[in-house]
């Protein structure tokens, strides 16, 4: 089974990697008003179907990818 | 104009931070063979149209977002 975990910082929470990327495009000339900067996580893992792939990636996410006091998560099976 | 930037190592290129989250979802007893982690990144700017918002985040991209040599991107209009 293949899944795609994107892991973006929360609405209010400080994102200085995000600020950093849209001054370094401001200066650049584009017209930025946010960016906002995450992690895509590929992950390839053996599941009984997709319902056990989904619980699987809830305890991935709550184990180890993400922190949800801070993060969001968006999870997407079987793309690339 | 919104839009999502997803920038993955390329195939082939060593991606050590998803080797260290491979190994450590491992050992927490989850049966995963690949993992390959990436930065999303959402930008929020002015434009004139989805072509002229596409040329913008393919310079964006080239400019500073990606390193082509070792990794690629996909771009979403639109999306949160």
């Amino acid at each position: 089974m293949r899944a795609t975990v994107l892991v973006r910082p929360k609405d209010g929470i400080l994102d200085p990697q995000g600020e950093a990327v849209g001054g370094s495009l401001r200066k650049l000339g584009f017209d930025v008003s946010q960016v906002r900067v995450g992690r895509v996580i590929d992950v390839e893992f053996t599941a009984d179907g997709p319902d056990d792939a989904r619980a699987q990636l809830e305890r991935m996410c709550s184990d180890l990818l993400a922190n949800p006091l801070i993060e969001s998560v968006d999870v997407t099976l079987g793309e690339d």
